[in-house]
């Protein structure tokens, strides 16, 4: 009999099982299930969910991490493992049964209602089931606890240690100089054409391209794979099985942009270590410091004027009607900032506006500030405020997100926090790789990869988030790197 | 609280989501995964395995059917579910724990070595795990119990009251007659040619053309899928998520006619009644029957004339090569009857042959008559006095299957329960529904579905396979209709 560290490594093992195959059902539906698999699939995932919850919370499980949490003698690995798994242990618990099944339940029917009003844009159809999501969530809230704003207990959830505060002052610090600089492209910007980038192209040359791409950047294929879903995303089952998701639409950057997202996301997965596999150590430590690693390879890799260098002239090679582009045309094109109303779409600029926009709107929502039926003016004018437009229908605006609909309150700040890390990681791995941008123009990534390996991949969970950006950059999260790189790159760009 | 029936079904539900979710890691694992997931896959399975036996073989579930099985008040379903709750229930208990972690060990490094010695045509590094695998096995049907043979402990777990006399009896009805036919066949027939049904056909055109076709007979996509998978399976997540895989290979009857097998399984696990869903009593009742669903449609249905009648013209439209092949020969060429050394590449008639070398020698191994080392020679022997040919090595011999390797000892027979209950149950459809093959001509499969509906699918696993068999045939399977159906069949294709 397995004791200390070791029997709880075993029932995180089982946990993991569990949870893994809820991932290949969860992969499989969005992929390749066909349709006549949906109720029995929901079914499925339902009783999945409740046997990992009745394991994660049970008496035997809370035994396990005591006795272990005793046992540590000062190792590392054994001290984030029981972190890690009193975390989630405690998380699960905290909140009653009762609770968890009724935000379940009202998720599918609030979910249905999203659809359906966002198809008819109207808003009034999924009032009433936001408005009890937004009760629900505050209970839970309540049931985790918080010092000083009941937001914090949600946010830390997706961010372990993250806040309102934190939140409120970067979208403080981003809010003036990000809608100033838009405003200066907008009025004085040398106008940037990407028209190029819309037309028919067909789907087996754009998922041959991506995965030349990806497999050149060095997304391991023996290790993972690419496929076809409406909504990317990037799963994995081991560390050795990575699967991304992508799309292809009129815009070929969709798929381009998309698929270097997912691998970002992904080569962080893969390059976890080894002997990690399917413990808690294993993966990314938290959906702002996995946000910082797709935005990374998508933005400041990907959509530099080093990369294609070295990719425009494959890119030609597929869509012979791309011939004539030229380096600079396209990467002022990839890179087009243009205010829009639909936040996928975003270019990197605006982004962190829509996000702005959805943190302030549901933090009021949730402390009683902003009635629901309220929300879509508030949206539409925060989007005229920051954004300068203001959206025609709900449809493009207060309904775009499904998160809300999921009860998903406290995500949407990791999207920003992604986008400040990778400006921030960046910069130091400048710092230690002077020629990084000259070896991406030669399509050689063995440093850059290396780097992050060292200082990010290899940590997997074994540090909290908060520790690992310290120790990876010197300092805590803030804005001033990412500032500075999107002020310095648009400014040239648009000749400002 | 659910009690009596409805709580035995609740543990049955949760047990199936535990199946399922292994099945769906097995289908990914045949058709998508990438090599580096194969080593957490593994773990995963076992680990979902180990709590499914804990969760089935449990005190709680034992007391589930005891108490369900006090309150049945004569009602059919109820009767069906708590006889194969048990049934599951049994053969999971008596067979101890440690033998069958001990078997499932044993069966993986079984496996390599098989594996091994099949790459290196050497059946000596096999030898050994084989003699464990027999040892095990005959423990494990000490446990389980029997009457008469120690082979039907075994065959009961794949064919539910079955029996090595009633497999014996098969064997000795159709032994003489085949191998007398075989033999006529060879020396008189009328020579078959079909070497135009080898070349270099391209996957995306033998992808299309299959999943037409097996669309076209009636397999609903919207309830399933085909794959590939370099050993075609058909395996079912739910019945309305039913998934075929096939392959393409360069005869193109491998693909064609391996689709229309695996859709025959498919049909039977789509046909059973939505309302049993996720239950013990949806989809096929044994393997056996399965079987005659999968050989009714690919020999019966899918190697007929009229058949081809309707889809020799779209096969030429799709491979240009094959515009000049007559019906006739087209037919002849698909029934061409050959002796071979490879099972699964066998044709309808020498089929049967290669399985009865299988049953004798696996019964003679398990009752100690032959010694694993000899078996090479038993199986060359015996190759010779039934099919007229010795294999020239063990791989292309004795070491061919992989069944052995896995521990399954007893399953064989049931090919061959399908061959002749395909026929049994195709003279009770052709009697009910006299113009059936003037329907397939026309490519109408209506009526033909209505019936295997009406008869079998719709029962799913209600009666035992006997009982079932006897209600739709009115007799026990026996080998009359096979027998005449194959005589008829092959002396019209010979002129003999």
């Amino acid at each position: 009999m397995a004791c200390g560290i070791d029997a709880l490594k075993d029932r995180f093992y089982d946990l993991n099982a569990l949870g893994t195959s809820m991932s290949v059902l969860h992969w499989d539906q969005q992929t390749y299930m066909p349709r006549g698999g949906a109720a029995a699939r929901a079914e499925h995932l339902g009783i999945l969910s409740r046997m990992s919850h009745e394991l994660l919370t049970s008496d035997e499980t809370a035994k396990l991490i005591d006795q272990a949490e005793g046992d540590l003698q000062g190792d590392e690995e054994a001290e984030g493992i029981v972190r890690n798994c009193r975390r989630e242990f405690e998380n699960a618990t905290k909140i009653p049964g009762k609770l968890v099944e009724e935000k379940s339940r009202l998720a599918s029917h609030a979910h249905e209602a999203w659809v359906e009003a966002r198809k008819t844009d109207d808003f009034s159809k999924f009032a009433p089931q936001l408005e009890r999501m937004v009760e629900i969530t505050r209970e839970e809230a309540e049931h985790l606890g918080y010092e000083d704003h009941i937001y914090d207990a949600l946010i830390d959830m997706y961010e372990e240690g993250s806040s309102e505060a934190e939140a409120r002052r970067v979208f403080d610090a981003i809010r003036e100089p990000l809608v100033k600089l838009v405003k200066e492209i907008q009025e004085n910007g040398r106008p940037v054409e990407n028209g190029f980038l819309h037309g028919d192209w067909p789907e087996e040359k754009q998922a041959a391209f991506t995965q030349h791409l990806v497999a050149s950047v060095g997304f391991n294929f023996d290790h993972g794979r690419q496929d076809v879903a409406p909504h990317p995303f990037c799963t994995n089952f081991s560390i050795g099985d990575v699967r991304l998701t992508t799309r292809y639409q009129r815009y070929l950057g969709s798929a381009i942009f998309g698929s270097l997202h997912e691998m970002g996301h992904g080569l962080y997965e893969q390059g976890s270590p080894m002997k990690w596999d399917r413990s808690p150590l294993a993966g990314g430590v938290s959906l702002g410091v996995h946000e910082s690693q797709s935005r990374l390879w998508e933005n400041i890799v990907g959509r530099s004027q080093a990369f294609w260098t070295r990719f425009l002239p494959d890119l030609q090679g597929t869509f012979h009607n791309l011939t004539t582009v030229k380096l600079d045309e396209f990467y002022r094109a990839v890179n087009k900032v243009e205010p829009s109303l639909i936040r996928v779409e975003a270019d990197e600029l605006t982004y962190n506006l829509h996000i702005m926009v959805r943190f302030e709107i549901e933090k009021d929502m949730l402390s009683g500030k902003l009635a629901v039926k309220d929300l879509p003016d508030a949206w539409n004018s925060r989007y005229e405020e920051y954004l300068g437009i203001t959206p025609n229908n709900d449809a493009d605006g207060c309904l775009q997100d499904v998160h809300w609909s999921m009860g998903s309150i406290g995500y949407f700040p990791t999207y920003t926090y992604g986008n400040l890390l990778s400006y921030q990681f960046w910069a130091c791995l400048q710092h230690d790789i002077p020629d990084a941008y000259d070896s991406i123009a030669r399509g050689e990534f063995e440093a850059i990869h290396e780097w992050l390996k060292d200082k990010i991949y290899s940590k997997g969970s074994l540090y909290r988030p908060k520790d690992l950006i310290e120790r990876v950059s010197g300092k805590p999260m803030e804005a001033d790197d990412y500032l500075k790189g999107v002020d310095k790159k648009f400014r040239a760009i648009y000749s400002i």
